[in-house]
């Protein structure tokens, strides 16, 4: 039985707020459980730095961080983004553009923001899976001749606790995990990003399996959440 | 007639929401108009480095950011506080230290963290006047003998905008404004800070006068709010 | 009796030494007491980058920084200004642009440096009523058909110590005081910034009336000064 | 047929050269094709601050950099390790604590050092196969009562480029991948990462099934050359 | 004939100010022609933390800067010390420790600061020239039993000019010369220091011989100039 | 008798080899005894952003680092170049620019890089010699119609060592060296650069004769083997 009484292929409840703040073209608010995510995408007619100034192609780019107040105790506030931030803004920025035809975008920029208000676990999947909610509502508001995102994109983790392959892990279950897996994935069923680490202890090729298929199972429920949203 | 039709003493609309987030020990958040702070106020038992180690009193320090969506367009995240970030944060800190009594909170640091979900004017004052109720929650939770909070505290801002003076400045007021001031008071009257800035032009002791009265009576609607919540 | 047995409403007395250096077009070594600021205007033919290239305005930016040696025990020298000093050279910014036309100086940017050569309190209001005369200097030596500056402007601090309202506070008063607070004014007798603090101890209106008086007397004082010089 | 010439399922030829230095305790320069990578293993009696003091176990840390003339053009030197070079090392490091009991070390830290030389595709997973032998070099000089490592480890990119599963990835194929990943295994066969990848495709089950045989066949390679030098 | 119009081997007239402010227990301010440096010398009991915390030596470290005002145009203020100021100020650390017996100083660590209030050439000579000066009393006010002072020490610049050996040079002879050499000296007349650069013509030893003639001769100036105050 | 046995006047065994790497146009392994530095050379159609755009000279610049396993125990990684190592790579840029002729390369920057792979002493003028090498190669890999390098460059350490001048100095013996000198000199026998220091004990005219004869005699033997190779 696992602490909260979630059955092993069991998701936490998932709930998805639109249109949370008036400001940015696309405003999420996303919660699993206790975790609490506000995923903005904003546009701008700008380009970053190093593509070409008269390029025809857009960008999409992400920003993820925790507040302070997302932990206790408090996590102190630091100036640029550590290694665990870079990694994860990465992840998301790389999930979105598999999804969005940065031709059809034209030359502009989409600004992926992923601030952690509360942190129980599983912010960088929680992260994808409202962001791109929010990328949709940004990217209609651009009103477009023809939409540039092709697919949809969601993710989950899945992780080995006590020798058991589990879905969807909380903080107490992640920080006694001996593999944890982070998987992004498209609505038509392919694999955006697969990163398993076995720090713990390695892994073999039929837990693999295992793990692969309870995250294809979340991924598909939070899919079906995200359409009806 | 002011833009949003309310009359020069008028405030907008604010609303509290205490206990927004688990996490914190104490968490609110709290919108005048579109203006959105979230104010999250957590407890240690660790003293800055610069206070001696076997210090008996506590401290309180506050930080305060804008979220990069909480504009449009939207502001670039940056690393270190800017000037202004800086000045407002130092206030929120000092406005807070002027109604607890450090000696009674004891060896403890409280960490007061405003951040801005969506800014229309008055973020700083706003941010004020939620932290205040923020910490109120989190030293209540830490039960101790005697409270060392001994007065209510709030903030508002006035101005003179088109040569008329005005209580609570949106964003499209501030920006036009001729004079610029903020004001924090106690529960029993008494000035906490004052901050008024003539840039683009000088004040008159008349001016002020009128000033300082709007901005009591503002404080006051604020206290009675933050009494009922 | 004041522990430098000035009345309540007596100010240190004050030198202002003009074209102290040859290399910047406005030099000035101002002296309060102890207190020794060293204040230079330099003019540029370039604007801040924020600006529009092809502006007609000009601009006035401030820094202000304490030389290490400028205290006893001696103060580090931190790279990037801390919150202090970003406050102080923010205000220092403000109180001039408050009496210049920057239309009338055109495209071109002031550069005030306040750099404090000894420090015994009242280094930022010394640094404006000094700062003034640099710029003063340095906006003649451009020879505009009409001058752009079309006030002066003046600083002075007042407190509160030991429950007295006292006039031009030296460190060992300012250090104790409940009530902080400086007051910039026009040479038409506006306000131009009033920045009143009190950390230790609230303070009424009547308290604030008082400070106001003392604060309006000294400017006087140092506006006939900078006019002398 | 591949630019160079290779069979889909042919690695580049790799040689390991051990003690190239004799400052560091283990000290490998590895080459794959022309990528060169130079790994040292240093070791110090000291524990990382986040550590209790009082540990009884170690810490093994990596850092990863590429010199500015290991690129044609030049890299630019950086100061501060930019996103990737942080992801990287980060994943050198979990690689290798997969297979080092930190408690059998004891109060040690481990510091391994990859500086790319020249840079042709595949530096991080060369890295992780180079330093795995500086790292049994430098444990080796401790001359502890038993080894704390209790596996091996070795790493290989594999990708899909053109539509076809190939392994060990030069530059040239790198840049035009649809898919990439990056798969770090142990003596005994499990997995102890796995980065796929699919910025420009989403990948199918078949083709995940693919690049992981092809990838498990390099490591074999890699882990008998290992044990060979 | 030299722009100044002084012949070959002559100085520009230099006057030393000791006691210029209070707070510092040495402060000099000096001037050779225009150049105008503000050496101030602080002692603390405390020790650099690379050094042992129970050594019986002291230690001296010198910081260099340039006021903003020190050139027109203007110097911006760099928060870090660039690579020219780094040199300067390792210089003068490293001349002053030359003169001075750290175990008899004690565990204190004296702080040299060089602040260049104008900058006419010859700026880090001077530096070291007037920094003596303020250490000699900084050290003096210590009273210790016996002076840990065994040595005077005095620098000049030398250089040369349209193929001419010359002494003391200004900025616009400095920015021509083709060989550029600072000497610092004892008062015994041994060598700390030499610093000798031909970037625009290598130089043969018959100059350098002349160059090493001039400069003694500028310091013996310096040394009984250093001993008249 | 030297703790390596050398005479005084004997130098290291010196090996340079060429073509290290293949992406740097220039890339040099220079070796003497133990010090082992890898020098890279590569030419960018560029120029800094300090020159004017429409320049018709090039420039050259160079960067040093010490990589952390250069020595033990372990060097940790700086992010910014700390003092040492900016006075050392600005001495190394200069004394390269001091046999070049910008004009006859071109609106071209070289960028020189000197990382020490491993560190006995003599690690800033064995890069130097190394670097004139690589400069070398790179300059004749552009085939410009008139070779820019109009003289060779060598650079050598000499130092005083209990007491008696010593020529090329390893790491044991100039940690305890008196007296420590780097001379920097061209093919045809004149200086580019002296540098020397007493920080332990001041030298006479006399010693500094015999240190410029010692240097010398080394530089002609670099110059001779620069030549073969």
């Amino acid at each position: 039985m696992r602490p909260d009484k979630r059955k092993d292929n069991e998701m936490r409840p998932v709930t998805i707020r639109r249109r949370f703040l008036e400001t940015p073209s696309g405003s999420v608010l996303i919660t699993a459980g206790k975790t609490t995510v506000l995923c903005s995408a904003s546009v701008a007619d700008e380009l970053p730095k190093w593509m070409p100034k008269d390029s025809a192609k857009g960008w999409l780019t992400a920003e993820y961080r925790m507040l302070p107040g997302s932990t206790s105790p408090r996590t102190p506030r630091s100036g640029t983004p550590d290694g665990r931030c870079t990694e994860i803004q990465r992840l998301i920025g790389r999930s979105l553009r598999a999804v969005i035809d940065l031709e059809k975008l034209g030359p502009k920029t989409v600004f992926i923001d992923c601030d952690v208000l509360q942190a129980d676990g599983g912010t960088r999947t929680l992260s994808i899976t409202g962001a791109y909610v929010a990328l949709v509502d940004a990217v209609n508001s651009l009103q477009l001749p023809e939409s540039p995102i092709f697919d949809a994109a969601a993710a989950v983790s899945v992780g080995i606790v006590g020798g058991v392959p589990v879905l969807d892990l909380p903080y107490n279950e992640d920080s006694q995990a001996q593999v944890d897996m982070n998987l992004v994935m498209t609505g038509s069923g392919k694999f955006i990003e697969i990163q398993g680490t076995g720090e713990d202890a390695a892994f073999s090729e039929e837990e693999l399996a295992q793990l692969l298929a309870l995250g294809k199972q979340g991924i598909k429920e939070l899919l079906s959440l995200q359409k009806n949203v």
